[in-house]
């Protein structure tokens, strides 16, 4: 599957008092994406609830009234856990991402309890780019870790 | 210095359609918590932006219609830069916290550029229990992988 | 270029007392849908203001917990003006749009006026399906209307 | 029955980035007008969901801190659906209107199946004033063009 | 000038987890419709800030889903302040108020400080009735209890 | 008891077109500050709505981006209701508070009739300081009134 991409535009309601995209509000936008890009991967069976956040990085300032783009892909799978990873892409040509993040949901059954992913697809193939390849090497440091 | 403390009542706008406490309101008092609790500690010369969530547990759904309560302390420091912890305290007798968090914030100066901390005093005392105790361990492994 | 889409949980903030979307919330995510539309169209030149809603139906009530999607393409190109199609896509096999809208944007300079649309890329091609070919045709009489 | 009339204190976060009202609030406050238009008209046996935007003009940028009032009447009614017009009041003397709407709501019964409109009186005599008669005059074409 | 008037259809999003307006919502929209009538009163050279709640009295539930209409008036005007009284139009027939507020604004020029009224024209002529006359009385009390 | 204290970033979506808190932002701050005080007074059996504001001060406009820091202590107690006053820690050395507000709650059962309050504590002991005798003597004389 391709990588998903999402699209806003940054408005003051978002913003804190510097004019740039406040971390309450890039939190959420970055559930979003994230749960979003969880239910393509699952499809309409999907019952996701946020379990955790492995890591965030917040890596540049975004200012009010950027368009933002943060594509997003499955990184890891496990029976009943999912693991969406996340960038923000660069604000300018040349520059980094300005928003890393790798997001973990779990499958739940009516009840709340962990339950079986619906579909049973690979891990997103993602290009083979240096970025990507950089917060797949940290999940993997990380999912070691606990 | 002591534990801060934030309490919320869960509202029906706060919540998903579970009827629980909705992952991106989450992460946004989780952010307002861990700002505060920041803020506090340095006094009125902070100047902070959230830098990282070195990793954040949701470990129960919240019912819309709970008052919450978020502890929070300054659990490490560096020159420019610091880590405040958040437990959510219990939903019940004998349980265990709902949520757990460790967020990393910088002092900066006008442009945005890493500046002093303004106080020089040191990381909050927790109380010696055993939550806390978990979670500086947790830090201390995620500050030795990066 | 392809279709744009764009993928949202409905949650009880969104909603009305029916359980269902809220009219008040499904124009602000059309826009949202629609400005991103464009704004891909477009690319980082883009300067775009909302002119009219050509048309928007509302033609299924969407119940809170649904992820919708909404797909958007550019219909049509004048000098300093374009009008990007949405089309909610079905909630269940076999049912169609639960929304089909028609937004009017206006690029403009600095001070407000029209400006010329930076790009010079066609109409974005369509997938052959009936449900855009009748948008389109809607589009074509509302045009010659006015 | 006279015009209804909605005044409204335009916020920063109704804004967009050029310090004007954000389509997206425009939007949700035209609904709410429109809403309250036919709710007025049909009282409180009114139980009306949005079926359409036939057409919404935005004519002029509004400055963050204006205050701004929508004035609305019901132009059209079918058995079981009604069409409510709008302007946004001209925000100085001499200028048009910023603002023309056309909502159309239907009135629907317990299960959302179409249902008689409650009351049985007129459309709302509107003032005869020019921009009334040219909305009035749009309508005509577009209940015609459908 | 006759009674203002504001009607709002209450959302979930407006609502606590009982089912009705959440005393946050309610004391916001209180707030909007009182500085909607005192505008009003004033005319575009308005200039307010509330100054103070003299008195808010919540008297019954509002469940969601309600539309609800708050009447507000003009009760006391001094050389750079006014009281905006508000009463909640009763949701049953025989019903009392379901809210009560005298709600104080100071006019105030460029520089935050107390300025003269624009207008001089005098306190709006509420009808006569009993809800209207006993709001008034307790403003009585209350401005000379200051 | 001690006071209770609530920190919040005043952001650009809580401001008004002068960049400073908006009053219908400050009076559902207020209410969340005075509604965690008064559960903290009675604990998890608390099941309180807002009856009244008896009295609501805005005594200095706050700049947005401003950390503001709002104290609460319930001051009066009744069998089934109780008040919270509230002060805002002065923005700068030397100032008054900015806010002062004495809110009244009443605790309800499940079809919402007033209720006995849970716990049997006195009121909460304030520090002897000047400001909250102030409103400790405001409030004496708003109980006398009504």
């Amino acid at each position: 599957m391709p990588l998903t991409s999402h699209h806003r535009l940054v408005l003051p309601a978002d913003s804190n008092h510097h004019g740039t995209l406040y971390a309450g509000s890039l939190l959420r936008l970055a559930l979003e994406a994230g749960y979003a890009t969880a239910w393509r991967h699952c499809g309409p069976q999907a019952n996701l609830v946020l379990r955790r956040v492995l890591n965030l990085e917040c890596l540049r300032p975004v200012p009010t009234g950027t368009v933002i783009e943060i594509q997003g892909a499955v990184l890891h799978r496990a029976r009943a856990y999912l693991v969406a990873g996340l960038l923000g892409t660069p604000l300018a040509a040349g520059e980094r991402p300005w928003l890393e993040a790798l997001l973990g949901f779990a499958q739940v059954d009516e009840s709340g309890r962990p339950d079986d992913l619906p579909s049973d697809c690979d891990v997103d193939e993602i290009a083979d780019r240096e970025e990507w390849r950089r917060l797949t090497q940290r999940l993997a440091k990380l999912l070691k870790l606990r």
